[in-house]
């Protein structure tokens, strides 16, 4: 083997994706010293999405001065990738759940950081911007970062203000006249996982609102809100953005990025895939090796695996998922262009037992495999 | 992948060999039809090991009366191999544990019927006969089974009798002057996969007696009566059998086997290897699969993926385990000619709910592992 590519998501709780890559190469290099191994650890989008993309890619981080999850003044981060035109974003990073732990405020908490540190990669000149959604303390719909782009949101008393969670439904216009120029230039995408739509019962604020501190009644209020703004949103914007999936993901941050920031929503292994330019480094790779904490069926959008299966098939290269526990019907992923999977689980022991012995298992099982492969003249 | 060698233990408690080398089969011809599998099912001497010599050598089984454990008379079974010269005998068949249940008698059982299926057998042709050792209720040193076979234990009396467990002190002197002389052309091999010597601390007695049903009184009763027995061997027949290594397997019919049958003793996995020539179908084999309940270090004595390393690896056949559990340190199966090993572990579960997986996981393994190998150009 010449060329192997390295794109495992995280195993939750147990390993990030970068250890994954650190256990995985050092393995492979044993039995193929002269391998080129491509390590791409998957950001899923949330809090270390930024390290991955920079171990990935190369580039640096960026610090500066925004807003926090409270609007108070924070310091924050971005990536810049080595190509100088491309900037990562995590929006957990200034208005992420972690932030506030003890002070959750589901109807005060903004993503105005977040527009932030847009704008202020836009004027490093980077012409692609990618956000990771997720993590979030956040449900005003995107409309803090917006407001912090120039995007004027008034009220009735055509009074410019920036709406949070609470006060969405006082928005009676919304002016993008004055946004940023320099967005006009910059193509944004929103790695975005989950599938649920704006407001309604399985919409951000009914389904996520509670984990981020909202009472039964803040619920009713944010899903009002932001039933609301999809509607200014439509009439003054001419967007229609409140059925789109994703746009309710991170408190309806996936519909602020589409109506305010011109984003595309893409599954977080999309992203990744073609940030790194997968299609290219594939051509010659001999293997790819993926994985997640667990493969199944029943989740097939989104997953690590699939994505990175389904775009190997077209280059007809051999994808080999190592995970920690495999659902019961994987057929689907083989359909997608899995070529195998093997499990870590090398002892019968239920998953606490399991998870201490994560990293150790995730290394002899790949050394098993690369003994393997090496041994039948691979 | 043109042949590919089967050679599993059984998952003890799970799935019998037989089964294994089933599920083996079937996905291997799923991924390669025209593939030439050869299945070797792993005796270990116990209970089915008759039946796995007839189907990976064919053959048939023959029927006779002999005594039973306790001395009454039953239909037993031996298996004639389909060379015509070579007999499959399981001392538990006639001698076995599982025959007296609910009677365990550690003073009186026998082996008795295993010297009639020896002299039968050699009656019938055969010119070699494999005893398998193991899961006996007996504690008689094979003095029955000696006694089938023509050899005399006489008392202080001068009178022949059977010794059992608990008679064997009354033995005075050793006559195998009327021993059944076909057995001089037979050349008899004794399936043996413990260490321990006939008598002493590690001995017969002490370490297998409590299962058989001996009280401690019992067990010191047999352990003079064997260390006796040492003696009178040694100064009458002129061997001395105390100290080797499986002389107490079973009773002490590994003492016996070596003493009265001028056998040797040999590691199951051994015996099955040279009786299915695997030094000659090994010599073009593109696989060998086995696998085992468990895989360590700490045993390497006797089991089966050891053995079939050891051997492959003369012939540079990579030699893949797929096993339940995969101990700590695999480092010196490796060294012995192991190539790679495959848990079954697909889930992160305790070994009661593995168990009832045990089937589909190993299905699920194998189908995967060639998978892989198709894909891989294998």
């Amino acid at each position: 083997m010449d060329k192997v590519i390295l794109l495992p998501d995280s195993f939750k709780g147990t390993m990030s994706s970068v250890d994954i890559c650190g256990i995985m190469s050092a393995q492979i290099l044993k039995y193929y010293p002269n391998c080129e191994v491509v390590s791409i650890p998957v950001a899923d989008g949330g809090e270390g999405s930024v390290d991955c993309f920079l171990r990935a890619l190369g580039g640096k981080k960026t610090e500066l001065q925004v807003s926090g999850p409270l609007f108070e003044d924070m310091t924050c981060f971005y990536g810049l990738l080595g190509d100088g035109t491309t900037a990562i974003i995590e929006m957990s990073a200034c208005a992420g759940l972690p932030l506030i732990e003890h002070r959750k405020d589901p109807l005060g908490a903004t993503t105005y950081g977040v527009g932030q540190l847009i704008v202020d990669a836009a004027k490093r000149g980077a012409k692609k911007i990618i956000v990771g959604l997720g993590g979030s303390a956040t449900n005003d719909g995107g409309c803090g970062a917006a407001a912090a782009a120039g995007v004027r949101f008034l009220d009735a008393k055509g009074k410019a203000f920036t709406p949070t969670g609470g006060t969405l439904h006082k928005i009676e216009n919304i002016d993008d006249s004055r946004k940023c120029p320099l967005l006009k230039e910059v193509e944004i995408c929103a790695m975005c996982d989950i599938d649920n739509p704006m407001f309604g019962p399985t919409g951000a604020a009914t389904v996520f609102g509670p984990q981020k501190g909202a009472t039964p009644e803040m619920v009713r209020v944010i899903d009002r809100g932001l039933t609301h703004l999809s509607s200014v949103i439509h009439s003054d914007l001419g967007i229609g953005v409140g059925e789109v999936p994703g746009a309710g993901a991170a408190g309806a941050m996936g519909a602020g990025m589409l109506a305010f920031f011109g984003a595309k929503l893409q599954m977080g292994i999309e992203t990744v895939l073609d940030a790194v330019g997968f299609d290219e480094i594939a051509a010659d790779a001999d293997m790819v090796l993926t994985g997640e904490g667990k493969i199944d069926s029943q989740s097939l959008r989104g997953k690590v695996v699939c994505g990175v299966a389904h775009r190997a098939k077209r280059h007809n290269v051999p994808v080999i998922a190592v995970v920690g526990d495999i659902g019961d019907n994987t057929e689907p992923l083989f359909h997608e262009g899995l070529t195998a999977v093997f499990s870590t689980n090398r002892v019968a022991v239920d998953f606490e037992l399991a998870r201490s012995r994560a990293r150790k298992d995730m290394k002899d099982t790949i050394d098993n495999l690369m003994r393997f492969c090496k041994r039948m003249g691979l």
